[in-house]
């Protein structure tokens, strides 16, 4: 399977692609981060955001996007704009009729690290590892979206098998139109 | 001036189109609410938002979109699924060039009723008033839609000036990828 992990933000929306399966040694396809300028408007950010993620759908075709779960306990002044950007992700997938898992911070650093309290330093280290690459993905939103990649590759194959029931559910009756260029 | 207010939400985003200009009589094009199913998956339920509000672009064509502004004060479980939403409707609009405008819950109400502390009941009264309506729209989603627009209208020309500027250097270098269908 092949996975598409983002970790929303306006400034910074991490994204890295995935391929393998649970049990088995993983590949890293892509990874990267889609940026917006902090001095533009909302509006044109998401806007900027869309054009980021469907080029990444485009390019890598992947089968599951899984995108990190935001709490609005988190930092107020950033969160809105976390959710936002979640949003557009969502949207993205969705209207492609792929499906989408949300998965907290804590279940990421705990498939990736054995521990739902590691640290980012921690996270990357791992990513590192599992994918083996040279050096641990900067900045560290593009390793989060990688580590959400391997977290839904990981999360076994019940909860997978759910998601294609599902989507093969949804394929049937498509709700998705796709965006053109 | 035509514009389309968005009062937004997963459940029931309240649309509502008014024209006019400050100090003279206002008319109401159109009011309506887009729902969407609340046992349908996040994504799909997006992407059925962002059909909505196409609808209402194409069928409308405003010249601006004002969007309430959502604070993550507000109640906490509803609150993502109010900024996620937002998300979709400023994408659209960002998306065909329209300048979006923000106005928090306070403005409106001070706009409409001359109290930033006023009710639902006298916002839908001030409505109903201010358009001419034999009564107040139902539910008070599509209410508040419909004073959102009217406050972006009443919020005065230095404002508006100040978009069109904005408007005629974005539409000179259009970040925007219209949706087909």
């Amino acid at each position: 399977m092949r996975v598409l992990g983002v970790d929303p933000g306006l400034t910074r929306c991490g994204v890295g692609v995935v391929e393998g399966v649970a049990g088995r040694q993983l590949t890293m396809i892509g990874v990267g981060v889609v940026r917006t300028p902090a001095d533009a408007e909302l509006g044109q950010r998401l806007v900027a955001i869309e054009r980021g993620i469907e080029r990444w759908l485009d390019e890598h075709d992947p089968q599951y996007v899984a995108v990190e779960r935001v709490f609005s306990q988190h930092n107020v002044t950033t969160v809105m704009g976390t959710a936002q950007a979640s949003a557009v992700a969502m949207l993205c997938a969705a209207r492609r009729g792929l499906p989408v898992a949300l998965h907290t911070p804590s279940e990421v650093k705990a498939a990736v690290t054995g521990s739902g309290r590691a640290d980012k330093a921690q996270v990357g280290a791992m990513v590192t590892r599992l994918l083996r690459l040279d050096a641990p993905p900067r900045p560290a939103d593009a390793a989060d979206a990688l580590a959400l990649a391997i977290c839904h590759i990981w999360r076994g194959p019940a909860v997978n098998r759910l998601q294609q029931a599902h989507d093969e559910a949804r394929r049937a009756r498509p709700l998705a139109r796709k965006v053109t260029r």
